[in-house]
């Protein structure tokens, strides 16, 4: 265990046979705490506030920020400069690659999968044995900031699978088992078991050797 | 206040009642200062250079860099590892999302709001109260290394929005109020108060509810 | 040279005259010793085993973090934030730009540019005089997860050009002094001195004022 050159803040709980890399930041307070300290002079380390959960057996690379209010079960590996924002809910055996953002309020659930430089925003919901590509962009806003908006970010379903540099538009559903292809725009639901292509996307269906559970 | 894990090199000046995250790092010296250290051995902390200009009130986020030859009003607020080169003048009441990359020279109005993983190159106009959402793309050089370029990078008007992971060609103008649509391609003006959407980009009207400015 | 505030791991040889920013980390272990680590109570720094070999006149920005078993040329340049994993080869003057990440069994040739946000994935092979625009996504599985794969990267010809966020799907050949153009989605291989431009790409002449080589 090397947990030396990390920071926890808060009251945060670490698992067992946990590795934290350098950097590695974990509780980090959300913006309230933080401006708090700055009016009080105290120091963020000083202050009293929930932190965050990790399970045991996590694996947390270099320079990444888990902040608190983010819960997260055992298994957890990511990668280096990954940012995870409060409010977030992450299963058992779940990968976050680098530099990917979650940007708090979202669920994610067990065996997933998440590839580097993916943004996923507020309010999304990922199922058990999701897979997301590199560089796939989940959108929240239907009008960003010009228009009033709940936020609603995507669901995908059990066995989802997003391809790389895809972009899902606010709200949409991917089905079960449904497949998003490479650069694809997604602007409605992908029903369960079908293939997603195209800019924007329409579906086709999936060949038989892909209607199968992403074994993550 | 809580600036003791950040460092600040040159002659940087910190307004009040500001923020540093963790490995925060201020008024870091151009390429030329590096290599002028390397030579003479000396550690940047000791050399003497121009550093960089932070307002009053600013939350700057672990491991975000800001270089020398930056200058920021009051208000700013970073995410996490946040890059902003040199020749950098931002505005007052600006917010820039985690991992956005703005690559210097640039010009940042009041009331922008830059969302997370965003890469902003050389040469970037961006007017007042613009919106630009997650992995959006901006270029300046229409055929990199390969022809002689002189880097012009998009312009933003007053209002202007561009969607998550849309890609903007090089010197294109988004008018005041335009609107562009996720994922799309922008390859020349869009007039104000329009909708550009598509791959590459057609200009539609834009709804009547969304001719409003962006409130920031 | 200042690279006091620099991690170095392993057995890594740093060349002359050499600039490792804040926070970089050189040498960084692969899985099995972070695990090995964790299990032994040892700490990485006071293991063994094979380190980064890193030549002369590098500039590695901060939060840089390059993994054992990599090794690279003379004159390597990166920005912050940059990840190089394990079994990359990179020749002489290179540059990897903010964000980037190379993850790794990846050949890189020499007088290469690869600019910021870009996503390098296993096996790929990158000739010399390579040019890759900002937020570039390289993909190696087809069908990621769902079907067995042996994970096949792009290869880059001698001279290819990459435009800023195009997506290249696994195993395509981008030929000898060819061009993509910004966010093209290129899914079979781009004949020598060609265009690959829209989505999906097709090709087109190459002007005659481009059929030059890179001058990186």
């Amino acid at each position: 265990m090397d947990i030396r050159n990390a920071k926890i803040y808060g009251k945060s709980v670490i698992g067992k046979n946990v590795v934290l890399g350098d950097g590695v930041i974990i509780g980090y307070p959300a913006a309230n705490i933080l401006k708090d300290a700055a009016n009080s002079g105290l120091e963020i380390k000083d202050m009293d506030f929930k932190g965050a959960v990790i399970g045991d057996n996590a694996v947390i690379r270099s320079h990444t920020t888990i902040y608190s209010n983010v819960t997260a079960g055992d298994n957890l590996r990511t990668g280096h400069n990954v940012l995870i924002r409060e409010e977030t809910c992450i299963g058992n055996d779940v990968l976050i690659g680098t530099n990917t953002i979650l940007d708090g309020r979202t669920v994610v659930g067990n065996h997933v999968s998440i590839q580097g430089n993916v943004y996923i925003p507020l309010n999304v919901f990922i199922e058990d044995n999701v897979f997301i590509g590199p560089c796939a962009v989940l959108s929240n806003d239907k009008y960003p900031i010009r228009a009033k908006s709940d936020l609603k970010g995507p669901i995908l379903r059990r066995g989802a699978s997003v391809g790389a540099n895809a972009t899902l538009l606010p709200g949409v559903e991917v089905g079960e088992g449904a497949m998003v292809a490479a650069g694809a725009l997604v602007t409605k639901d992908v029903p369960p078991w079908k293939l997603a292509i195209g800019f924007p996307a329409r579906f086709e269906e999936l060949p038989e050797h892909l209607r199968t559970l992403n074994n993550i």
